[in-house]
């Protein structure tokens, strides 16, 4: 009875969202029924969720309850978001011989995101026809959208950024789909689309990468940009929710992100002229509207021979990101303790799935302190005048970890010593999730793909 | 020769981005060659721009070059843009009787944006290919995209929105379509995408309006909605400039915007925890990122049962938007003067078209005092307390004037005296406007399609 229990409460974690909403029914059912008939249906429905989700779900067997439940936190659905899709619900169509894509020469010469795999992965929405439709996997082929679609016009559009590894034991994993699939739920909230079961996506997008694997490069030097996009298709011009979308994925064997010198650092513009999120607005959430404002800023920053884009928050030029990426800085503090601090998500963070690990790990190993906090650019030349600066690097899927060596603020160049350390934490933190995603360490971050 | 000099002057402030560019071609060739020789290169070149000009643009005959130059200014064209594309390069391929598109019943009940009619204008770019390609009408069809075009990830997309009217004497009108040519290169121009000719464009554009003529509605209480778009096409997924780019048109015709009370006002949610635009960022650009995060609080509006956002800015509670239109407030000052005042145009601000001709209007009639001037909700509540806040208005292409009668803020209702003025001023300020658009008086802003 205890281990049955013990199942129960772990049930109700994972699936606390559809438990609130039984929960409300059964409050409302209350005033009809007795109580102790509610309670007796309660536990008939805890008991077929666990069921249910046991049998459909596999993935989440590898996933320990924790870290599914990291932030961001799952969404709700709105009551009238109508069916969910399901994995079971998958269906398959093949690429023909002359559909399929000219597979790249070496791993190793990959430019990001400029070719892609054999298949693709849709899901439609559509609202009066009851909600999500079934899933498809089909051969890599273009989209048809009337010129009216609401994502053409006012960019109701979202994305995430995954990657599948190819480990050291020929396995393929993923790296904490569960915190995709969560962030997207809250972007798709805040952009007036349907929200989805991401565990359900989580299966279709695990068939189509296994269907692509030959697609998963066979060096640590490249792995399988993934990215789950959502777009309101609407042939409507009013600035309203979608009742019509389109959920699909596509593959892309990619090496390194960014270009960088031959050091493998990164230089940067900050010009605190330029603001890319603000309080009131959605710098938290991976929407497509915070990137095309950030291109012609990076276009200025390409002028300057610099790679990336500092970006600066306020009168004080807090420091809130770097081009797409998380920062962290390692220093030493007032105390004279060894410190790594990244800015808190207040708002104007993007909540990054490798920031939140490189915190969980960093956290585990107990080496220096970690703090969630703001600093800004006074601080950063500060610490930099006193010698006391020792790292500076972005953080993100797509890159990993990339440190930084130079800022261009105030017409003045900062020399940053982060490729100086004689034992960078940032090395240390870039083979900690290697050995993780690459499947050296056992880990639950890390979810094998069957 | 006092008349050739005239007309030169003219011609130079219609073209100085043109003749800047020669002015520096011809600074560069001075070093090689004497100053005379330079000279009179420059002037045949002045000849064979205003030859040019008045052979292929015939519309602008009909523009007053002030108002032709007045804000937003016209862009200079980056150098690497490329070959840009002509009216006279246009073709055409009408749509086969099974293509045509249904007509509405009665203009009166048209939906905004649901109904297009049937053709549409569509102008590739592509870099590789040297620039933008030829013009091309064809029916009213599906665009078809690559998965991975950059429009459809990172909200590489931007529009106009403009109206076709049917003056009282049958001819077809457009309203100061410079503004919305400059305003959207200056867009473009921000977005990474390729700026255009938008006199060009305009050419295009009015051939699609003449082919699609009897889609204009017979009648004042309705015009043909006109949505040029410009999006990037790019098939990859580096957030960057796209070196493909679609611009397009479509129409459609429409009746009166906004769901309105039965008096005709519409009521307000002003919710100070969401900012529609900041400094440094792009509020005074229609891009579309800007739109999709307001999406969810134009639902929260909903839910309480108020027909738009009053977009708020900063501490004080500045007034910026409402919805998607200018705001206006007319009200008696300290000095006991009536005034009419609307926020200036800091970056925050959409530079509205019929925000412009409304300020150069009233300033024209001289009856009241004109501001661009900064006003927050504190003051809107001091002044309607005073009984000194007459009316408060949106304004827009879309709905011209929209009358406001109810804010929710705070928790608290503010009714707005709009309606309940003897001779309100929205009232002038629409008739005003209306008989320039259909016709009733005769005006170098409203510009006939022939």
């Amino acid at each position: 009875m205890t281990t049955k229990m013990a199942i129960g409460a772990k049930d109700i974690f994972r699936n606390q969202h559809r438990l609130i909403r039984f929960i409300e029914q059964s409050i409302r059912l209350c005033s009809n029924q007795s109580l102790k008939a509610a309670q007796q249906q309660q536990q008939q429905q805890q008991q077929l969720n666990k069921t249910q989700l046991d049998a459909d779900f596999s993935i989440s067997k590898s996933l320990n309850s924790e870290h599914w439940n990291a932030v961001p936190e799952p969404v709700e659905h709105d009551p009238d978001v109508g069916q969910q899709f399901y994995g079971n619900q998958l269906m398959v169509r093949l690429a023909s011989p002359q559909q399929l894509q000219p597979k790249p020469d070496r791993d190793e010469d990959l430019i990001f995101g400029k070719q892609f795999t054999d298949h693709m992965l849709k899901i439609y929405y559509h609202k009066s026809l009851g909600g999500w439709q079934r899933p498809e996997i089909t051969p890599l082929e273009n989209l048809v959208m009337h010129p009216a679609a609401k994502v053409l016009h006012y960019a109701v559009e979202l994305f995430e950024g995954m990657k599948a590894y190819r480990g050291v034991d020929g396995k393929i994993r993923i790296f904490r789909p569960n915190m995709n699939m969560n962030r997207m739920n809250l972007a798709a909230k805040r952009s007036g689309l349907p929200t989805f079961e991401g565990k359900e996506f989580i299966k279709c997008l695990s068939r189509l990468i296994s269907i692509d694997s030959e697609w998963v490069p066979h060096t640590q030097a490249a792995s399988l940009y993934i990215r789950p996009t959502l777009i309101g298709i609407d042939p409507t011009l009013g600035v309203a929710s979608s009742d019509s979308a389109l959920l699909y994925a596509i593959l892309s064997p990619v090496g390194s992100y960014f270009k960088s010198d031959s050091s493998g650092a990164v230089s940067l513009l900050a010009d605190p002229s330029y603001t890319r999120a603000w309080p009131g607005g959605v710098g938290n959430r991976k929407m497509g509207s915070n990137y095309a404002p950030t291109i012609n800023v990076q276009k200025k920053a390409d002028a300057k021979g610099l790679q990336q884009v500092l970006w600066l928050y306020g009168e004080n030029h807090d420091l809130t990101e770097v081009g797409t990426m998380n920062i962290f800085m390692f220093f030493i503090n007032d105390k004279g303790e060894k410190e790594l601090i990244t800015p808190p998500l207040n708002g104007l963070i993007l909540p990054g799935i490798t920031r939140d690990s490189i915190l969980a790990l960093a956290r585990q190993w107990g080496q220096f302190k970690v703090t969630e906090g703001t600093f800004n650019m006074p601080r950063v030349c500060e610490l930099l005048n006193q010698g006391r600066l020792l790292e500076l690097f972005g953080t993100g899927t797509a890159c990993l970890v990339s440190p930084i060596n130079r800022i261009h603020y105030m017409n003045q160049d900062l020399y940053i010593p982060t490729m100086e350390q004689e034992k960078p934490v940032h090395e240390t933190i870039r083979t900690a999730l290697t050995d993780i995603q690459y499947g050296k360490v056992p880990h639950p971050w890390a979810v094998v793909i069957e």
